[in-house]
């Protein structure tokens, strides 16, 4: 099944999406987004999308809606967007419940979530993307499944509570995760060590916690609780409060969870 | 070069380091331990090592010996031990400097840290392990250099202090990353929701923090400042008080950090 699909929002999101739904066979019918630029950076990629600079959409050939944007500004333009009669509404948040477009002319709403990190200067395969899907209407949730499938292998359907407990869980899995490399990047520059002594201990790290879980992949002075090396390493972060700090509360929360 | 090595400690270190020197053409002479279980555990991979219980190595055949033990376990072992004359004496630690071992009988001593995270029950190849070597005495670094070389293409000489801030580094990058995985599990399991969702989410983090650096891969709602999501988030959080203040403390760093 083929759909013809309009994109909203010229972010991170869009800039990998509209391409890759268009590789998988559907049309991108318009692109609308706030700078003709951005706009144009991302049709310069498709074969027919026109570009919009408003938002009623009464004349549109489109079916699905997709809504890639800022979570507040999820609220904002699903309150302004004119849809033709049919039409499903759906957002591409991790944070946002469904609820968020229940005002908009939508016939039908729904979330189309995919789950991971998106940076414009880095390609990105769909195919493992795990896509998030909720709806209340089921025709739409099945049509949202099959738009998922025809992307990547990996479907679910997460009720709106369930996917912020999630987003949750991502912030950790993956930001927090970033910004521990980011600080372990500035201790070596600024010891004018290279940064690159310690890669294949994080990817050693990663797999192993992703093999065994992270639990039993856990080693280091906390969960040893050498308390010596705890404290040497805390003096060591004094030139810092806040990072010793850091330091300091995940140390015991390490300690706290064996 | 080959060399006849003496393994001292039966931990996680010694059990991936003595099969990998044998492998490598190197003869282990020894292991010794205090646990006869656990020396034999790792005889049985090795093909002519002699058990030892006890530190006199006066008649050992032995050139190098490597001190695998835990940090605190090292100023004992090498106050105790009787070495042969012309003897080199190393351990493997991040975190102890190269002068614990001045007041043992070795001849020469050093440091043959591996920076990695090893597992007795994960398989590891060595050819990736980045070994960090000192030694005050030229000769004695120019041997470790060989051992090194011997087990993996990457090898540098790190000086005690460095090494001691290259450990804390470490830790962010390995244990407190690994932890923040952990923290995503519980969230994930306690939601009753399936940890493999975010999987692809982390592999791609990681890709992306150690290609780009961690800086410019950063994503999601501390650096965008989105005080909604993290207000929503701290609350949601509010079951565990230290899990929160983890939440509150790295998204300011993360804010702080722009």
């Amino acid at each position: 099944m083929k759909y013809k699909i309009a994109i909203i929002g010229t972010g991170n999101v869009a800039w990998h999406l509209a391409p890759a739904l268009e590789e998988a066979g559907h049309t991108i019918t318009e692109v609308y987004g706030r700078s003709t630029k951005k706009i144009s950076d991302i049709t310069q990629k498709l074969y027919t999308a026109e570009e919009k600079l408003d938002l009623d959409f009464s004349d549109s050939d489109a079916e699905i809606f997709i809504l890639a944007v800022n979570d507040d500004a999820i609220f904002e333009i699903s309150d302004q967007i004119i849809l033709p009669e049919n039409s499903i509404l759906v957002h591409t948040s991790g944070s946002v419940s469904v609820e968020a477009l229940g005002y908009s002319s939508a016939s039908f709403t729904g979330i189309f979530y995919p789950l991971q990190s998106f940076s414009k200067d880095r390609n990105l395969s769909f195919e493992e993307v795990p896509f998030l899907l909720e709806s209340e209407d089921q025709e739409t949730l099945q049509k949202l499944k099959k738009l998922a499938k025809s992307l990547s292998h990996l479907q679910y359907v997460v009720k709106s509570k369930d996917r912020k407990a999630l987003h949750v869980a991502a912030v950790f899995a993956s930001n927090f995760s970033n910004h521990m490399i980011r600080l372990a990047e500035e201790i070596m520059r600024r010891q004018g060590l290279d940064f690159e002594m310690l890669k294949p201990l994080i990817i050693e790290t990663i797999s192993k916690s992703l093999e065994l879980g992270a639990k039993r992949a856990q080693t280091g002075p906390a969960i040893r609780e050498d308390l010596n090396t705890l404290e040497a390493h805390h003096q060591f972060l004094n030139y810092n409060e806040q990072i010793a700090e850091i330091y300091r509360l995940i140390s015991q929360d390490i300690i706290d969870s064996v």
